[in-house]
Protein backbone atom coordinates (compact mmCIF):
# COMPACT_ATOMS: atom_id res chain seq x y z
CA UNK A 1 0.00 0.00 0.00
CA UNK A 2 1.09 3.74 -0.92
CA UNK A 3 0.12 6.15 1.31
CA UNK A 4 -1.38 9.39 -0.84
CA UNK A 5 0.27 12.03 1.12
CA UNK A 6 3.62 10.30 2.33
CA UNK A 7 6.55 11.94 0.73
CA UNK A 8 8.70 8.84 1.10
CA UNK A 9 6.06 6.63 -0.52
CA UNK A 10 6.42 9.51 -3.55
CA UNK A 11 10.71 9.46 -3.37
CA UNK A 12 10.36 5.67 -2.82
CA UNK A 13 8.01 4.51 -5.94
CA UNK A 14 9.53 7.26 -8.37
CA UNK A 15 6.79 9.72 -8.34
CA UNK A 16 9.36 12.27 -7.18
CA UNK A 17 12.63 12.14 -8.69
CA UNK A 18 15.52 11.93 -6.69
CA UNK A 19 18.98 10.62 -6.16
CA UNK A 20 18.10 6.88 -5.86
CA UNK A 21 21.61 5.09 -5.52
CA UNK A 22 20.12 1.49 -5.04
CA UNK A 23 16.55 -0.09 -6.04
CA UNK A 24 14.78 -3.50 -6.21
CA UNK A 25 11.11 -4.71 -5.70
CA UNK A 26 10.63 -4.04 -2.45
CA UNK A 27 13.13 -0.72 -1.55
CA UNK A 28 14.91 2.14 -2.89
CA UNK A 29 18.29 3.39 -1.15
CA UNK A 30 18.60 7.59 -2.05
CA UNK A 31 20.45 10.41 -0.94
CA UNK A 32 19.45 11.88 2.16
CA UNK A 33 18.58 15.57 1.01
CA UNK A 34 20.02 17.39 4.22
CA UNK A 35 22.92 14.54 5.10
CA UNK A 36 24.61 14.41 8.32
CA UNK A 37 27.90 13.44 6.56
CA UNK A 38 29.26 12.78 2.93
CA UNK A 39 27.13 10.07 1.74
CA UNK A 40 24.45 9.66 4.01
CA UNK A 41 21.89 8.03 2.28
CA UNK A 42 18.31 6.58 3.48
CA UNK A 43 17.04 2.97 3.24
CA UNK A 44 12.54 3.42 2.06
CA UNK A 45 10.60 0.80 1.51
CA UNK A 46 8.33 1.00 -1.39
CA UNK A 47 5.40 -0.24 0.78
CA UNK A 48 3.61 2.31 3.31
CA UNK A 49 4.73 1.77 7.10
CA UNK A 50 4.95 4.54 9.40
CA UNK A 51 7.17 2.68 12.04
CA UNK A 52 9.18 -0.51 13.16
CA UNK A 53 5.83 -0.95 14.69
CA UNK A 54 3.73 -1.40 11.20
CA UNK A 55 6.17 -3.09 9.50
CA UNK A 56 6.18 -6.88 8.76
CA UNK A 57 9.15 -8.79 10.10
CA UNK A 58 10.12 -10.32 6.54
CA UNK A 59 10.27 -6.87 5.56
CA UNK A 60 12.30 -5.43 8.32
CA UNK A 61 15.14 -8.43 7.65
CA UNK A 62 15.31 -7.62 4.24
CA UNK A 63 15.56 -4.17 4.68
CA UNK A 64 18.71 -3.98 7.97
CA UNK A 65 20.24 -6.98 5.33
CA UNK A 66 19.99 -4.13 3.02
CA UNK A 67 21.69 -1.82 5.17
CA UNK A 68 25.13 -4.59 5.62
CA UNK A 69 24.99 -4.45 1.39
CA UNK A 70 24.80 -0.67 1.24
CA UNK A 71 27.09 -0.47 4.50
CA UNK A 72 29.84 -1.94 2.52
CA UNK A 73 29.59 -0.30 -0.58
CA UNK A 74 29.24 3.23 0.59
CA UNK A 75 32.28 2.31 3.21
CA UNK A 76 34.04 1.25 -0.16
CA UNK A 77 33.38 4.23 -2.73
CA UNK A 78 33.46 7.19 -0.27
CA UNK A 79 36.64 5.71 2.33
CA UNK A 80 34.47 6.74 5.11
CA UNK A 81 36.16 5.65 8.91
CA UNK A 82 33.44 4.40 10.80
CA UNK A 83 29.41 3.91 10.19
CA UNK A 84 26.09 4.34 11.93
CA UNK A 85 22.84 2.40 11.24
CA UNK A 86 19.96 4.84 12.96
CA UNK A 87 15.92 3.87 12.86
CA UNK A 88 14.17 6.43 14.21
CA UNK A 89 10.54 5.68 15.41
CA UNK A 90 8.09 8.11 16.79
CA UNK A 91 8.70 12.20 17.27
CA UNK A 92 9.98 11.67 20.41
CA UNK A 93 12.97 9.47 19.02
CA UNK A 94 13.45 12.08 16.51
CA UNK A 95 11.26 10.70 13.26
CA UNK A 96 9.72 13.37 10.91
CA UNK A 97 8.63 11.47 8.23
CA UNK A 98 6.35 8.80 9.13
CA UNK A 99 7.08 6.27 6.58
CA UNK A 100 9.61 3.77 8.22
CA UNK A 101 13.11 4.50 7.09
CA UNK A 102 16.65 3.45 8.49
CA UNK A 103 19.40 6.18 8.24
CA UNK A 104 22.85 5.15 6.71
CA UNK A 105 25.07 7.49 8.03
CA UNK A 106 29.28 6.96 6.70
CA UNK A 107 31.55 8.75 9.28
CA UNK A 108 34.76 10.27 9.28
CA UNK A 109 37.20 11.26 12.17
CA UNK A 110 36.99 15.20 11.38
CA UNK A 111 32.79 15.10 10.71
CA UNK A 112 32.13 17.05 13.32
CA UNK A 113 28.76 14.97 13.84
CA UNK A 114 28.02 13.45 17.52
CA UNK A 115 25.59 10.93 17.46
CA UNK A 116 25.40 9.78 21.04
CA UNK A 117 23.65 10.00 24.26
CA UNK A 118 24.24 11.08 28.05
CA UNK A 119 25.11 7.90 29.79
CA UNK A 120 22.74 7.38 32.66
CA UNK A 121 23.70 5.94 36.32
CA UNK A 122 20.27 4.66 37.42
CA UNK A 123 20.63 2.44 40.90
CA UNK A 124 20.55 -1.25 40.95
CA UNK A 125 17.35 -1.11 42.29
CA UNK A 126 16.03 1.06 39.62
CA UNK A 127 17.87 -1.11 36.99
CA UNK A 128 16.17 -4.20 38.91
CA UNK A 129 13.05 -3.15 38.66
CA UNK A 130 12.89 -2.39 35.26
CA UNK A 131 14.48 -6.06 34.93
CA UNK A 132 11.22 -7.53 36.14
CA UNK A 133 8.97 -5.62 34.04
CA UNK A 134 10.94 -6.01 30.74
CA UNK A 135 11.78 -9.60 31.39
CA UNK B 1 33.22 -18.25 17.54
CA UNK B 2 33.92 -16.34 20.99
CA UNK B 3 36.63 -14.43 21.20
CA UNK B 4 38.45 -14.91 24.78
CA UNK B 5 38.85 -11.19 25.57
CA UNK B 6 35.74 -10.14 24.49
CA UNK B 7 33.14 -8.35 27.43
CA UNK B 8 30.27 -9.30 25.30
CA UNK B 9 30.97 -12.44 24.48
CA UNK B 10 30.94 -13.47 28.04
CA UNK B 11 27.95 -11.37 28.67
CA UNK B 12 26.39 -13.09 25.78
CA UNK B 13 26.98 -16.25 26.85
CA UNK B 14 26.67 -16.54 30.44
CA UNK B 15 29.99 -16.62 31.91
CA UNK B 16 29.44 -13.23 32.78
CA UNK B 17 25.81 -12.92 34.73
CA UNK B 18 23.95 -10.15 33.34
CA UNK B 19 20.85 -8.87 33.40
CA UNK B 20 19.41 -10.85 30.41
CA UNK B 21 16.26 -9.97 29.35
CA UNK B 22 15.87 -12.28 26.10
CA UNK B 23 17.99 -15.01 25.10
CA UNK B 24 17.50 -17.99 22.25
CA UNK B 25 20.12 -19.88 20.32
CA UNK B 26 21.83 -17.19 18.60
CA UNK B 27 20.90 -14.07 20.66
CA UNK B 28 21.04 -12.59 23.97
CA UNK B 29 19.23 -9.08 24.76
CA UNK B 30 20.44 -7.42 27.94
CA UNK B 31 20.02 -4.31 30.05
CA UNK B 32 23.04 -1.52 29.05
CA UNK B 33 25.18 -0.56 32.04
CA UNK B 34 24.90 2.38 31.51
CA UNK B 35 21.86 3.52 29.89
CA UNK B 36 21.11 6.20 27.99
CA UNK B 37 16.88 6.07 29.09
CA UNK B 38 14.96 3.68 31.38
CA UNK B 39 14.92 0.57 29.62
CA UNK B 40 17.72 0.47 27.34
CA UNK B 41 19.00 -2.89 26.12
CA UNK B 42 21.49 -4.58 24.00
CA UNK B 43 20.70 -7.08 21.14
CA UNK B 44 24.03 -9.19 21.10
CA UNK B 45 24.68 -11.98 19.00
CA UNK B 46 26.13 -15.04 20.72
CA UNK B 47 29.07 -15.75 18.21
CA UNK B 48 31.55 -12.65 17.69
CA UNK B 49 31.65 -10.70 14.94
CA UNK B 50 33.26 -7.00 15.51
CA UNK B 51 30.70 -5.18 13.34
CA UNK B 52 28.46 -4.92 10.63
CA UNK B 53 31.10 -5.59 8.03
CA UNK B 54 31.92 -9.19 9.78
CA UNK B 55 28.68 -10.56 10.35
CA UNK B 56 26.97 -12.50 7.73
CA UNK B 57 23.86 -11.50 6.03
CA UNK B 58 21.53 -14.37 7.56
CA UNK B 59 22.63 -13.28 11.20
CA UNK B 60 21.66 -9.16 10.70
CA UNK B 61 18.52 -9.91 9.48
CA UNK B 62 17.42 -12.51 12.27
CA UNK B 63 19.48 -10.08 14.82
CA UNK B 64 17.55 -6.79 13.20
CA UNK B 65 14.14 -8.81 13.01
CA UNK B 66 14.53 -9.60 16.96
CA UNK B 67 14.79 -5.49 17.30
CA UNK B 68 11.37 -5.29 15.74
CA UNK B 69 10.02 -7.61 19.03
CA UNK B 70 12.26 -6.16 21.53
CA UNK B 71 10.66 -2.78 20.50
CA UNK B 72 7.19 -3.81 20.72
CA UNK B 73 7.94 -5.44 23.76
CA UNK B 74 9.25 -2.74 25.39
CA UNK B 75 7.42 -0.18 24.13
CA UNK B 76 4.07 -1.98 25.96
CA UNK B 77 6.03 -3.02 28.86
CA UNK B 78 7.37 0.62 29.67
CA UNK B 79 4.81 2.96 27.99
CA UNK B 80 7.71 4.74 26.32
CA UNK B 81 6.86 7.56 23.69
CA UNK B 82 9.38 6.51 20.65
CA UNK B 83 12.18 4.21 20.00
CA UNK B 84 15.50 4.69 18.44
CA UNK B 85 17.62 1.40 17.10
CA UNK B 86 21.05 2.05 16.37
CA UNK B 87 24.24 0.24 15.72
CA UNK B 88 27.28 1.47 15.51
CA UNK B 89 30.78 0.31 13.71
CA UNK B 90 34.02 1.40 14.16
CA UNK B 91 35.56 4.10 16.74
CA UNK B 92 34.49 7.27 14.56
CA UNK B 93 31.15 6.06 14.82
CA UNK B 94 31.06 5.87 18.76
CA UNK B 95 31.02 2.40 18.71
CA UNK B 96 32.92 1.39 22.12
CA UNK B 97 32.96 -2.86 22.09
CA UNK B 98 34.21 -4.26 19.14
CA UNK B 99 31.31 -7.23 19.14
CA UNK B 100 28.36 -6.62 16.65
CA UNK B 101 25.50 -5.20 18.94
CA UNK B 102 22.04 -3.00 18.31
CA UNK B 103 21.45 -0.64 20.59
CA UNK B 104 17.61 -0.40 21.88
CA UNK B 105 16.24 2.47 23.38
CA UNK B 106 13.06 3.18 24.75
CA UNK B 107 12.04 7.53 24.16
CA UNK B 108 10.19 9.29 26.72
CA UNK B 109 9.21 13.16 26.04
CA UNK B 110 11.31 14.32 28.89
CA UNK B 111 13.75 11.96 29.04
CA UNK B 112 16.40 15.06 28.27
CA UNK B 113 18.81 12.96 25.43
CA UNK B 114 19.02 13.95 21.80
CA UNK B 115 20.01 11.39 19.22
CA UNK B 116 20.41 13.09 16.16
CA UNK B 117 23.10 15.43 14.27
CA UNK B 118 23.44 18.56 12.72
CA UNK B 119 21.76 18.76 9.18
CA UNK B 120 24.25 19.69 6.48
CA UNK B 121 23.83 21.57 3.64
CA UNK B 122 26.02 20.34 1.25
CA UNK B 123 25.35 22.03 -2.86
CA UNK B 124 24.00 20.31 -5.66
CA UNK B 125 27.32 19.54 -7.29
CA UNK B 126 28.86 18.14 -4.06
CA UNK B 127 25.84 15.92 -3.83
CA UNK B 128 26.38 14.57 -7.71
CA UNK B 129 29.58 13.98 -7.30
CA UNK B 130 28.84 11.42 -4.43
CA UNK B 131 26.10 10.06 -6.19
CA UNK B 132 28.35 9.40 -9.01
CA UNK B 133 30.50 7.67 -6.45
CA UNK B 134 28.21 5.44 -5.12
CA UNK B 135 25.35 4.69 -7.50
Amino acid sequence: MKKDDCIFCKLANGVIPTKTVYEDAEFSVIMDAAPATRGHCLILPKEHFANIYEIDEETVGKAFTLSKKMAERLTERLGCDGFNIVQNNGEAAGQTVFHFHIHLIPRYKTDGQRIAWKPGTPSEAEQQSIFEAIS
